[in-house]
C-alpha cells in the first residue's frame, strides 16, 4: 500500500516519477485562466483564517456541504467561521474519490506542512495550525512561492484595468499579470441588466451606442486597450456554441428591439450572440489572441436559492443541449475569411472529448503548432478520471505533445497545487505509455513532450 | 491468475478484500428496488426447476440466447425445460465478459453450491444437481437466507395491498416487505387502455373521475391508503423526464379530451404527464417519501415480436431523447415551493452519468442527508464498468460515502447476490483508492463508508 | 519496463500471450471492409518511396502535420517526398498515444524489419530503409503475406467491376477480392452532381430512370450483378439513420422535383433517403448480403479547404445529430415485414456504444448467430481505447463471444498490421478477465472464442 498523499502521490511506476520529478515539478506555472482578484494581487491581500481562504467563496466545497445535509448556516450563513470548517471537515470525510478530497489535502501539505488528513477529529488542530501559518501569508507571497511566471485573471471590457496597471508598474513583484477579455455581458443580451450594462460599454468606450454597430465599434475601442494592457486572451461563456441563419441586419434590428424594452424569442438571442461572437472572433483573430470557448452550461437551476444567493453558488449543472455540430459550423464561418484565431474549446459535459477531438483536427492550420485546443478538463471534470479521460481523448486524436496543458479556473491563491495535481496525473498516463512499451523511452522526445505539457507549449501559444 | 470466481472475486488488494469481509460481506440487506411478487412471497412458492427459475420471465436471458442464434421455440416456446436450459448453458459460454455470466454462476455458488462453470458440456450435471437443491427452496427461506431485512415490491395505485398485509400480519416472517408506488399507468394517457385503467382507478379510490382534479383526489386517496400500509417509496418508469409550459387547465382539458375518445399530440401529453408527476411530487414530499425516477427507455422495439409476447420480452433500449436539462427543470419545479421530496435518478443511458452529478448536486438540502441520490447503475448498466462508472463519477461530483447503494431491481429470489456482486465491487473500487494513497488507511472513516453505502445509508434514507 | 512495442506488445498476463500467439495470430484474415483500389490489385502495384506509400492519400496522417503547425507545401501541396517525409517522421514524435504512433511502427515493424522508433532524428535512416525495401514489394505480394484470405472492397453500383472479374479469373492469386455495394451516391438527392449520377445509374442499368420506381428497379439490377460477382455485402456512409414519415409516392415527388431542378428542404431528404433505405434494406435480406451502416459523421467542415482540396482530406468531425432511437425503429421498419437483413453497425461517436448494445439486442433472431452487430471501433475510436471500451460495452450487453472482429477500413497495402493490434487488444481484455478469475481458465471456449473473433466468427456470418 502507498502511504496516504506521498511524495510519489498517483505516480506508481518509474518512469511516471521520473518525468515528474526531473521534468514536470519545477517548471514555472503558466496560469492562463483564474478568477483571481487583480486588486487582491495589487494589495497584497492577507487572510484572516482558513475558512475565508477555503469556504468564503468556494461554491465547490458548498455544494458537497449540501450534499452532506449540512444547514445553509454553516455554509453561506452566520454560523462562526469555527462552525463552518467543522462542518466542512465532516463533510470532506465522506468524499472519497472527490478531487476535492485530493486538492484540499495537497494545499494543506504544500502551503501549511499539514501531512494527515482532515476529517471532523482533526478539524480543531487543522485550524490552530493553519490559521497561526496564515498570519505569515499573502496574495503576492503565494504566488511567488508557487513559481508562477504568468497568470491571467479574467476581466470584463468595461474594467479600467487599473490593478493591472499597478502591479505591472510595481517592479517589485516579477509576475506577468494580464487581463483577459470577457465579454460575457455583451453578449447576455437576455440577460436582465443588459441595458444598463451597454450604458457601462457606452461609457467605458466614450461613444454613443445606439446600433449592433456601435456595440462592435465600442468592443473595438476595448479590446484595442486591453490589448495595450498585455491582454492576449479573451473567455466567454455559454450555455452552447451557436450557429444559425443571421445578418449583421438582423444583429441590428434585434438589438434596437432590446433597447426599445420589447422581449426576444430565443432565435433572435441567438441570432445576435452569434453575429457578436463571429466579429470578436475576427478582432482576436487580428491581434493574434486567443479565444477561449466555455460552453455545456446549464445555470442557477435552483431558482429560489439563485433568488436568495445570487449565480456562483453552487447550483449550476452540465447542459446537454449543446450541440458540436453547430459548434463546427461556427468555427469554420470565422475559418472560411482566414479569421479563425487560435482558440480553445472546454465543454463542461464529458462525453463532448471525442467529439471536440474531431472538431478540432478539422481546423488546425500552419498559423500556430496546435492552433485549436481540447481544453482542460473543465470544472465537473476537474479531477483525476476527467483529466485522465480528457488527455487519453485528445492523444486518441490529436497530438498531445502539443496540449498547452493546465489551468486553475480558481478564485484562491491556494488553487496552484492543482498544476502539480494535473501535472502528476499527466506524468503518470504517459510514463504509463513507456512502461508498457507503447512509446519509446526516449529522453529526448519524453523532456520535451513533458516539460512542453506543463509549461513550455503554453508559453509558445501565448507568446509570452 | 486468480481461480475462477473463488472467494476474493473481483477484490484484487488486501484493502479491498478488508473492506468487504470486515465491513460490507455480512450487513442485512435493504433491496428497495425490486419486482418480486407479494403473492408468492404470501404463500412460499415453491419451484419446479431451474429453468422455471431462470428462464421463467427473465428477458435478459432471452435477449442473449437470440443473440446466440437459438431459435424462438427454446426461450419462450414449446421446447421442454431440459431443452432450454441446454440452450442457455450453450449460449453462456459466448458471453464472456456479460454481468449474465457473474450474476448465473454467483447463484449456482451461492445456492447451489455449484463451483464450476456451466456451460453446454457441464448442462446436464447442473440442471440435476439445481433440481436436486430446489426442492428444498421456497421463496421465504431464500429470503431469509440472503439476510435480507426489507424489500420493497413494485405495486400499482389500484392494487388493495391483500398480500403485503398478509405477510405483515405472519409473525412467523421477520422481514419487512413493503408496497411500492408506481403510477405509470395513471401517468400513461398516451396508451391503449388508459380509460380502463381510469375505471379502475375510480373503483379503488371510491369515487367519480372526470375531471384531472379528480385523477389527482384519486390518487391522493391512494397513497394515504399506501402510507398506512407502510409505503415510503414511490417508483416511475418514463422515456424522458419531462418539462414544458402546462398549467393544471391544459391538463384537466386534455384529460377530457381523452376520455372523450379523441386523439392527443405528443406535447399533450407531455403537458398532462408534468402536471400529474409534479403533483405527485408534491404528495411524496408531503409524507416524507422518496420519488424514484427511472428514464432514458425506448420500449417495445421490436413491433413484431411486441405484438406476439408484449411487454418486457427482451426488446426494449436506451433512449437518447432524454435531455438532462428538462430533468433540472422539472426538479426546480418542485424546489420553487419547498416540495421537492427524497429523489433518487437513474438514466438507461450511462453518458447521462456526468449530466445526473452535476444535477444532484443543485438540489441537495438539509433535509436529508444526501435528499437527491444518482441511482445504482441501472439494468444494461448493472455490470461491472457500469457500476465502477456511476460510482467513479458520483465520487467525482458529489459525496460516495452518501451513496445508498445497490438494489436487484429482480423478478428473481436468487438475486440478492447481486448486491453481493454490487458491494465485491465498492470495495474494490474504494479499497484500490486506499492503496493508492489516494484516501488515508483510517478504520474509522472506512468503516463508516463501506457499512453506509452496502446497508446503513438506506437504512438512514428510508427511515426504516 | 516493457521494451517498445516488442513481440509482448500491449499484452500484460500469461493469459493474453497465450490467447494470441497459440490462437489468434495466426488466423487468417477476413477483411470485410476496405477502400483499396481493385485496379492496384489486378495490376499487382509496385511503390516508388514510402512516402507515396504513407502519404499520397492517408488523412488522418494529414490531420496530425497540420496540429503540429506543418504548412500544406508539406502535406498535400508540391514539397518533395523526402521532405514530406521529414515533417511526418517529426510530426509522428509529438503523437505519443495515438493510433497512428502504434500503426505506423507496427508497419515498419513488420514489413520493413525496423524496430526503433521514427523521428526527426531517424527520418533519414528510415527513408534509406523503406525506399530500398519497397523495391521488392507489389500490391498481392503484401497481401499474400499477410495471410489475407478475402478482402472486400469499396464500390459504387455503376461500377462494371471489371478489374473484380479479372482479379477472379486469374488463378494465380488465390485471395478472395470481393465487390461491396455502396449506394452513397444514389441516396445523396441532396449533393451536387446526383443528377448526373442518375444518368450514370441509368447507362450501368440499361433503362430509362424518371421516377423513384425506375430508381429502385436500377438498383436492384445492379444489386443482381453484383451478387452475380460474388458481392455478399453493401455499406452506407450517412450523417445519421433517419426514421421518419415518409411514402412511396413522396419519395416519387421528391425524386421528380430534384430531377426538374428544384431544391428540396431538409426533411424531404429524409424521406427519400430513408425510403430507399429501406428498398435496399429488403433487398440485401432477399439476397442474404449483410448491410453496414456507417453513421455519426458531419463531412468538409473546414468549407473552404474543402473547395480546395475536395473530400476525404482530413476535414471531417462527429456528429452528435445522430439520434440513436431513429435507428431503432429503422430496424424496426425492416424487421416488422421479416426483411431486416444482417446488419452491421457503426458510429462514429463512442458515447453511442451503450446505445447500440441495447438495440442490437432487439433484433437478434435465429437467422444468423449474431445476425446484428456492434462493429468493431470505427475512424476516430480505431485505437487502443475505441476497441476497449466497444468490446467492454458489447461484452456487457451482448454475447463477445459472436463479436465478428476487425476490418482496415484502409486505402494503404500495409495495413493489415491493424488485424494485428486488434487482435493483441481483444485478447489482452479477454486474457484480463480470464486471469483475473472473471471467466474460468477453460481452453475450450477460450479457443473458440478467440478464433471466432479473429477469424471465425467472419466466415460464418459472411458465409465465405
Amino acid at each position: 500500500m502507498k502511504k496516504f498523499m506521498d511524495e510519489d502521490f498517483l505516480l506508481s511506476t518509474d518512469t511516471a516519477k521520473h518525468l515528474f520529478f526531473d521534468y514536470a515539478k519545477d517548471m514555472p506555472i503558466i496560469d492562463y485562466h483564474c478568477h483571481l482578484s487583480p486588486r487582491e494581487i495589487a494589495e497584497d491581500a492577507k487572510f484572516d483564517n482558513i475558512t475565508q481562504l477555503w469556504l468564503g467563496g468556494d461554491h465547490y466545497k458548498w455544494r458537497q456541504m449540501r450534499s452532506n445535509g449540512v444547514e445553509e448556516k454553516y455554509i453561506t450563513g452566520d454560523a462562526t467561521d469555527r462552525e463552518k470548517f467543522q462542518k466542512w471537515a465532516e463533510t470532506l470525510e465522506m468524499a472519497v474519490g472527490n478531487p476535492l478530497y485530493h486538492w484540499s489535502h495537497l494545499e494543506l501539505q504544500r502551503y501549511f506542512g499539514y501531512h494527515r488528513a482532515l476529517n471532523g477529529d482533526t478539524a480543531e488542530e487543522v485550524w490552530q495550525l493553519c490559521n497561526e501559518k496564515i498570519k505569515g501569508m499573502s496574495a503576492r507571497q503565494l504566488i511567488l512561492d508557487s513559481n508562477v511566471e504568468m497568470l491571467a485573471t479574467t476581466d470584463d471590457p468595461v474594467d479600467d484595468l487599473h490593478w493591472h496597471k499597478q502591479i505591472a508598474e510595481d517592479e517589485s513583484f516579477p509576475v506577468k499579470v494580464l487581463p483577459a477579455f470577457r465579454p460575457d455581458k455583451a453578449l447576455g443580451i437576455e440577460k436582465e441588466g443588459f441595458t444598463d450594462y451597454v450604458e457601462s460599454l457606452s461609457r467605458a468606450a466614450e461613444m454613443e451606442i445606439q446600433s449592433f454597430e456601435d456595440v462592435k465599434e465600442a468592443l473595438k475601442k476595448r479590446i484595442l486597450y486591453f490589448h495595450e494592457m498585455g491582454c492576449c486572451i479573451s473567455d466567454h461563456g455559454l450555455e452552447r456554441v451557436m450557429y444559425l441563419d443571421a445578418t449583421e441586419e438582423d444583429a441590428d434590428r434585434i438589438f434596437r428591439k432590446k433597447l426599445s424594452g420589447e422581449s426576444l424569442s430565443e432565435t433572435e438571442v441567438q441570432q445576435y450572440k452569434l453575429r457578436l461572437l463571429l466579429f470578436l472572433g475576427q478582432q482576436y483573430h487580428k491581434y493574434g489572441w486567443v479565444m477561449q470557448l466555455h460552453y455545456g452550461v446549464k445555470r442557477d437551476n435552483d431558482k429560489k436559492r439563485f433568488e436568495e444567493l445570487g449565480p456562483d453558488t453552487g447550483f449550476d449543472c452540465i447542459s446537454t443541449s449543446a450541440p458540436v455540430n453547430e459548434l463546427a459550423d461556427f468555427l469554420n464561418a470565422l475559418a472560411y475569411t482566414g479569421e479563425l484565431p487560435k482558440t480553445i474549446l472546454y465543454s463542461l459535459n464529458p462525453i463532448d472529448n471525442a467529439a471536440i477531438g474531431s472538431i478540432i483536427g478539422c481546423f488546425q492550420t500552419s498559423e500556430a503548432v496546435g492552433k485549436i485546443q481540447h481544453g482542460s478538463a473543465w470544472w465537473f471534470n476537474d479531477n483525476k478520471t476527467g483529466m485522465m479521460e480528457q488527455m487519453t481523448s485528445l492523444a486518441n486524436q490529436g497530438l498531445l505533445g502539443n496540449f498547452i496543458g493546465m489551468l486553475t479556473d480558481s478564485r484562491s491563491f491556494l488553487s496552484y497545487t492543482r498544476h502539480e495535481y494535473f501535472r502528476r496525473i499527466a506524468c503518470e498516463l504517459i510514463g504509463g505509455w513507456v512502461e508498457n512499451g507503447e512509446y519509446p523511452d526516449d529522453e529526448k522526445s519524453l523532456q520535451k513532450i513533458i516539460e512542453g505539457i506543463a509549461y513550455k507549449n503554453a508559453k509558445r501559444y501565448f507568446e509570452i
